[in-house]
């Protein structure tokens, strides 16, 4: 393909570096170098990578010198601040945080749905929210069928979108439960033991959190649909590391039927139909968790509107959601970037 | 108020059971004698109640003799075998299975919402379906404001739902999997340990299943309303208790406003608002545990339409969505029945 590429992570000790890691190393990039990178409380640590154990160094400006290719991960300051530094150092970077997804001059990409919107300026291609990639991998192709004017989803979202430590809180607030103790929540501002609660994002002066707000203004942006209705509700519940959705899809015209919303979702890449009726078999984030595919299901009739059709899916929140789509952007990417070797 | 009644629990060994002793202990109604009746397998257990131990005895139509109340809650088959029998000796049936709410000749009823669906000539009442109760706790009053054509809920649903012995499950299996255990599905038949799935019970040809039946034949049935359009996902969660659902209320005209949805529902009895937009604090199945106001927040405008609002909802399952909704028809139900003490 190309020649060995020097690849950087920032925030590569936290749960979505650690599986960018994973995926590199299975994965079709060139990686020559890998720099780990991430807070200096961090370092000193070591992460293994190809039987190697790497070490992990602070993210500063002089660590970018020579990248070709940074995935940060590592919150939105930390991307505002560095990101602009990879860049000028002539990398690409492919950003997991939300510092950049509304900037009108940077792509925001799920690529099965819109790697065309990449152009060779942009220097900084945006990863979307996990909850809007999750419920654009099973809507986006349903435009094949008819014009989509409202969306209406629930979301079941698991402890991971907040981080390694959630997902510890949860685990270890857990057994603190059934051992007949009290969950003292720490990451959390409320217990997530056996209990759900409005996603934990500041509420806008619409009554929106921002996890709502991101998933209603990159579901426009990735589908080029200023208009599109979204309604939305961002719901965390005690599941480790897989979101699930409850979505509904209203078309302009008269809804395709349940055959035709199967088929196209059949050879959608990086979906997975699971919507076995008569097994009562559906997506579920135990069967989406380590997985590569969303998986979509209850296909069926919205018996209030002749106009909709319900769907239920799930996706890895820290693969597809995450360090997947980080990936996947940077294989069909680079190749297109880094001069082929010569012969 | 009355003279002492004659009251029977049929399944007063089940989750539901358990809290009907409870709410009658604690209750308005003159309970003189309290007869609990189970299956055969039950039969020599004691249950307390004021104090003492009342022996479970067998399900049988002498059991029935001189009762003037009667709670089903033991499951569809098992109403329909004795609630006619209970009938036959003079009582007044509160059944709360799914055995006889959709019969044209039995009112269904939540006591906020339609007691005056109950004529004298009805000798037996049903209690809804769990998530119908909280979906239309939250949502019936709003028809003060306007004329609701459609409804679009997606529920959380907990273990309790399905028994005392899902409830042990969920538990039980939790601590398997954090013991690094493998999850033995065996009440559910798939993992429930920081899990979540399509609700169990069996899909219809419409691709929906029997939950998701009842909640909307349900709805229509309790605000008489054969056409309102019901959209509605079931999915089971890892929560011990309380349901708690995501919903989106769709008027004939514009939508009222947040302060008039919130002014409405301040005023309804048994709805507790909570809705804290600053706190980021909204309703949680583990603060409705326990408590008999359906809690509801997340009142908010529905950003792609202008004819709906959004609300979420969070109830005990075994209370208003079983136990006390039963105790409350019967309360408000038995003073008219039974003639007062001459003094």
């Amino acid at each position: 393909m190309t020649r060995n590429l020097t690849v950087a992570i920032v925030g590569a000790t936290g749960a979505v570096g650690v599986e960018l890691i994973r995926l590199l190393e299975a994965g079709e990039l060139p990686v020559g170098e890998l720099r780990l990178l991430a807070s200096a409380r961090s370092v000193g640590k070591t992460l293994p990578f190809r039987g190697l154990l790497l070490p992990v160094d602070a993210t500063c400006d002089g660590a970018f010198a020579g990248v070709d290719l940074a995935f940060f991960s590592a919150g939105a300051s930390r991307s505002q601040a560095f990101a602009p530094v990879a860049v000028r150092h002539g990398a690409t970077v492919v950003d997991n945080s939300s510092a950049f997804r509304m900037d009108p001059d940077v792509p925001l990409v799920v690529p099965e749905i819109n790697f065309h919107a990449i152009q060779d300026r942009h220097r900084i291609i945006a990863n979307p929210n996990c909850s809007a990639i999750i419920l654009l991998m099973a809507v986006a192709p349903l435009r094949a069928l008819g014009r989509i004017r409202r969306i209406i989803v629930s979301t079941y979202q698991s402890a991971s979108g907040a981080g390694a430590a959630a997902m510890e809180e949860l685990r270890s607030q857990t057994a603190t439960v059934l051992a007949g103790g009290e969950a003292r929540p720490e990451v959390f501002d409320q217990p997530i033991a056996f209990n759900l609660f409005s996603h934990n994002t500041p509420i806008g002066v619409d009554g929106y959190n921002g996890e709502e707000t991101k998933v209603i203004e990159e579901t426009r942006k990735i589908l080029e649909a200023p208009d599109l209705g979204v309604n939305v509700t961002c719901v965390r519940v005690p599941v480790m590391r897989a979101h699930s959705e409850s979505i509904t899809v209203e078309f302009d015209d008269v809804a395709p039927s349940v055959d035709a919303v199967r088929e196209v979702l059949a050879g959608s890449p990086g979906v997975r139909i699971v919507d076995d009726r008569v097994a009562n078999r559906f997506p579920t984030p135990l069967e989406a968790s380590g997985g590569h595919d969303v998986l979509v299901g209850r296909i069926r009739p919205d018996l209030s509107s002749p106009r909709a059709i319900c769907l239920f899916a799930a996706g890895d929140q820290l693969l597809k959601g995450a360090a997947l789509n980080a990936v996947q952007i940077a294989e069909r990417l680079m190749p297109l970037r880094v001069a082929p070797v010569s012969v």
